[in-house]
């Protein structure tokens, strides 16, 4: 095959750096304190991140333009990295987490910084804005086929809505956990800059549909992934405490299908965990045992299979190129069996 | 002359109104609880705005294009709009102003809807970026000449630049106040929209110089009326109280002259009502009557008359069309000389 993923992770990174440079030039031209704007957006991105956007993207352009120049994702790659760390900005000071990659929250460096919390969040929220503004500008610079930028643009546009209208739900916790997940990653983590790089790469309409076919269930397996890692991952690997979204009462897959098939007082059980603000390490484990011997995590799991077994056979009919399906199918194993 | 400027109030607030039907439909569909924000954006965007952003844009599209279809300017004067949705949504939150065109500001309506503060908050600000989403979406779809796109495109974004850049300048209360001004109104008022609008007429690189050199003036003077009708404006047509500014202790062009030129005592008169948090209606009268003795006033007047006349002399010399100067000129009348 190709290239590696390594080497689609450095072009973006590179991309990245250099287009920071050039907005600390401009910013300091403009103002004498955007500087500390423009860092807090650089220094979380370039933090870390599994750049799992970029290697989707450069995967579906791969897939419809084997030769084409490598260099042509770089700026749309640095978008998607750009909206999500817009959007982390955000969460993180609306979820009150304080940790992100390792470091600090956005709005936890702004407030220690500035002394005042509401100060702090404030500008925590224009650096996300600048970063929103960021990722519009690298996408405006996009090298699509002229024919192609109206969808390319539509594409970024309809992702950017989609992950706005799943944060409501997540904050209004509401009932539906398939379709917050759903709007919060479905289109912007996979299918999102699957059809970008397609975009870029001027796919034809039956490639467009193919991978947008491939999409939806890699999609679904990540985040049942995310799920499942969240639950029953390894403390050591994943750097979050054992059974970290249990303790925290998030709405997971995991939840939903405890849910749906728990006797009523194994439910009640559920509900007093995810109900309490702080579960003892006990309950957590003793719900965690639970999950795994009532068949939950294994019905979870068998789903995942399922899941990453119709996109691989999606790939398998398509028209796409072989260097792009090699790199999906190493996608689709990157996504549906990392972990961390 | 050709267009009155109520014809292009109502073209762009038709072009929103339309808009704002597709997303309620778009959203319908994508979240159940989605229309809130949509609601949320398109009640405020339409509770009504001075609209003076579109009428610069068109007014810049005639100069240059006299006979266009008048059409061609409503997608990037809607993108205006939202994007001054956005920035005031975001602004009343940071600035903790409960009112905003009449009504109760977005953060205000949305912690009411669900009986807590900080989720109140969160929401407005996910009802902001549906707006940015939404402006740049119009933006997207604006008729520019394919050649002049990727300028027009370059034009918001700087916008959106100067504009984060001047909000967090004010959050600092940093003492450079022409310069927060600058940022915040300079581009965004005046020489963004009629930039944007010469580029949809396809302007010459003449055109596009002498806009900008009569945009210049004509944004200082707008912001200097602002400051002046802050300050001495009306209640009963501004409708905000007498000496709004100084009761806010904002840091106007008023405040900057005033500490520039006066006297050692009287300048500590002028900083006790800015640190007052609620400085009594006599002491603001008091500081208003010696902001008039003192000459002060008529130096930031006559301060605004030069930059009249300076824009008035950029347009005499400039090769633009009839229609387009008489339009300015009308814009130069309306933005200098208005009592609100």
């Amino acid at each position: 095959m190709g290239e590696s993923f390594e080497q689609v992770v450095q072009r973006v990174n590179a991309h990245l750096a250099a287009y920071f440079q050039e907005k600390r030039l401009e910013t300091q031209r403009l103002s004498p304190r955007a500087g500390e704007l423009v860092e807090a957006v650089a220094e979380l991105t370039m933090r870390g991140g599994k750049r799992l956007r970029p290697i989707a993207l450069h995967a579906g352009y791969r897939a419809v333009c084997p030769s084409g120049d490598a260099e042509r994702t770089s700026a749309v790659s640095a978008a998607l990295e750009l909206l999500q760390s817009y959007f982390l900005i955000q969460d993180d000071w609306m979820d009150s987490d304080e940790e992100r990659r390792g470091g600090p929250a956005v709005h936890i460096v702004l407030t220690r910084a500035h002394g005042d919390d509401k100060l702090g969040a404030s500008l925590a929220i224009l650096a996300g804005d600048l970063a929103a503004g960021f990722a519009f500008e690298l996408l405006h610079r996009a090298p699509f086929p002229a024919a192609r930028l109206p969808e390319g643009l539509a594409a970024f546009s309809r992702m950017h809505l989609e992950v706005v209208c799943g944060q409501q739900l997540d904050l209004l916790e509401h009932e539906d956990v398939a379709l917050t997940h759903h709007l919060k990653t479905g289109s912007y983590t996979v299918r999102g800059p699957l059809r970008l790089g397609a975009l870029l790469g001027d796919a034809t309409p039956a490639q467009l549909d193919a991978l947008e076919r491939f999409g939806e269930p890699l999609g679904l397996a990540f985040q049942l992934r995310d799920d499942l890692l969240g639950t029953f991952g390894d403390p050591r690997i994943t750097g979050k405490p054992a059974g970290h979204d249990l303790r925290e009462g998030k709405q997971t897959v995991l939840v939903a299908e405890a849910r749906a098939s728990l006797g009523a007082a194994d439910r009640e059980r559920l509900e007093r965990v995810l109900d309490h603000a702080e579960p003892s390490p006990r309950e957590i484990a003793e719900l965690t045992d639970l999950l795994v011997q009532s068949g939950v995590r294994a019905r979870v799991e068998a789903k995942l299979d399922g899941l990453v077994a119709h996109a691989s056979q999606v790939l398998a009919g398509a028209a796409l190129a072989p260097e792009g399906t090699q790199m999906l199918e190493a996608l689709l194993a990157r996504f549906a069996q990392r972990d961390k």
